[in-house]
């Protein structure tokens, strides 16, 4: 029988000024899919690693399952399915766990049955996916996860999701410190209502971070990293965020954010060179905090879901 | 004695989901200023043309010469200069009519004295001379009147202000109705407070925007020219508003907002084969409302302000 298996990476979403609009992929984790054709109809989950026994193997629950529903309704076809899941991303983490799964399962699910839809046209069945697994349909994890590199979702009605350039020595450190946050808590301390001038200030660095994608200007990317919006709120939930984040600048990163909902953060920097300072700083602050702490180093991913 | 002039460009600010934070420069509209060295010291308007009567001689109200007199102050020197200014622009229009005559009076200025400042290192001056003209010193008219082009505001407070890319054939219309619409109002009918999700739709806005600019992508342009936080509650103050956008748009427009404060409209288009369509709808939809209204068609001044 023919089996296909597929990666997709890893992604931060909410990127500081890109609050719920901005999103990019990380190089070198995200989980894997391999999809089999069977002869009896239906979609079946059966493995998963690397979830500690978390994950659902129920298709109505299981990413993987609910996206790859939603892609062969879109066709009105009914194949047999069997599929495999290892992830390598921890779950809950705010690095886009459940959509990696979600998009490695449709892209390995559309290659299996011939290439039906062109890889952007993947988006709403991962999405779909997105719904069962977080209760809403966000696309700023699905979109950089599918696509690679920095992605701006400008409409999520209209699906308008458009990919920006990423300047070649922007990297990447994430920051998953040992410590649990309720993503309900997360979403909770968001304000409904917010001040007219921060969201002008929103609008103005949002517009600068695009502007220094763009033209390569580090600086720029540097002064734009300021989320008026969503920072203020989820920062106190996360202990130690304000120290780290002058340590980490003090360290020459660019600047620094809550990846998703959290707890982990995401620092940019340009180049390599300030990477192993970036760490050390950031673990001094979380231990004399008695917080562990697992940093990882990522290049931005600009390939995005693919084949392997 | 030696005689500089220089012109200033008309400009469009609060460009839709840019609201605060984008103006653009207009071509072929805009402010000359003349200034003439004198041998006793002080500032001087000698000579105001085309305003109707209605501007100040008076030095600490004209905004030339205010703009002038916080340049001198941060060099430390009391010059005697006579000015000059020829107003190309109505008054109180929205299409930055102070902001080109104080930024005409700071290159001449500067000029006259040997060059003591760059061209970029004007504009705190000319916010200066804002302060005093509209009470608040935004810099999204001073900003492209003086650089030229697409201008964003990254930060008002840092004044942090970046360049931006101007597509080769994107055009502006400006339709000045016959209407007074005072400033105060227009003002006023804004919302302190705002849903947070206009913020987001805002922020996501004016990232499309600013990568249409990048791309020369007319649809993105056209998809992101969307202001849901000002536009709402400015659009009612004029009347015929959403009738002459829809006509503009059957007439091939890209898009439309409201100049400043207003109740001068822009529009964009692609290329100057839609203009006449574009105007002649404009003029049917004001008309059928019993509205005369000027129409003005420029492309973007990429040059800014400029010794003559």
């Amino acid at each position: 029988m023919k089996t296909i298996k597929a990666f997709a990476p890893a992604t931060v979403a909410n990127v500081s000024c890109g609050f719920d609009i901005l999103g990019f992929a990380l190089e070198g984790m995200g989980d894997w899919v391999t999809v089999t054709e069977r002869e009896s109809p239906g979609l079946e989950v059966i493995s998963i690693q690397g979830d500690g026994g978390k994950l659902p193997y129920d298709s109505d629950k299981n990413t993987c399952t609910v996206a790859i529903q939603a892609m062969i309704d879109e066709l009105g076809i009914n194949p047999g399915i069997e599929i495999q899941l290892e992830k390598g991303l921890p779950l809950g983490s705010g690095m886009g766990s459940s959509a990696a799964s979600a998009v490695a399962a449709l892209v390995a699910a559309n290659e299996l049955l011939g290439n039906p839809f062109q890889k952007n046209e993947l988006l709403p069945f991962a999405i779909a996916a997105e719904k069962v697994a977080c209760g809403a349909g966000h696309a700023d994890n699905v979109g950089p996860s599918l696509l690679g590199g920095f992605v701006l979702i400008r409409d999520y009605h209209l699906l308008d999701v458009i990919k920006l350039p990423v300047p070649e020595e922007l990297h990447c450190v994430l920051l998953h410190p040992h410590y649990q946050l309720n993503t309900a808590d997360s979403r909770s301390v968001l304000r409904d209502q917010i001040p007219l001038r921060h969201a002008t200030i929103q609008s103005g660095n949002v517009a600068g971070l695009v502007t220094g994608l763009f033209q390569g200007d580090f600086d720029l990317i540097s002064r734009s990293l300021r989320d008026v919006i969503a920072e203020p709120y989820r920062a106190v939930l996360i202990p130690g965020f304000y120290e780290v984040r002058e340590a980490i600048k003090a360290a020459g990163a660019l600047g620094m954010g809550i990846s998703g909902s959290g707890p982990t953060l995401f620092v940019l920097c340009k180049g390599s060179a300030p990477i192993p300072g970036i760490i050390t700083a950031a673990q001094e602050v979380f231990e004399s905090i008695g917080l562990g702490v697992d940093a990882y180093h990522s290049a931005i991913n600009t390939r995005g879901a693919h084949i392997l």
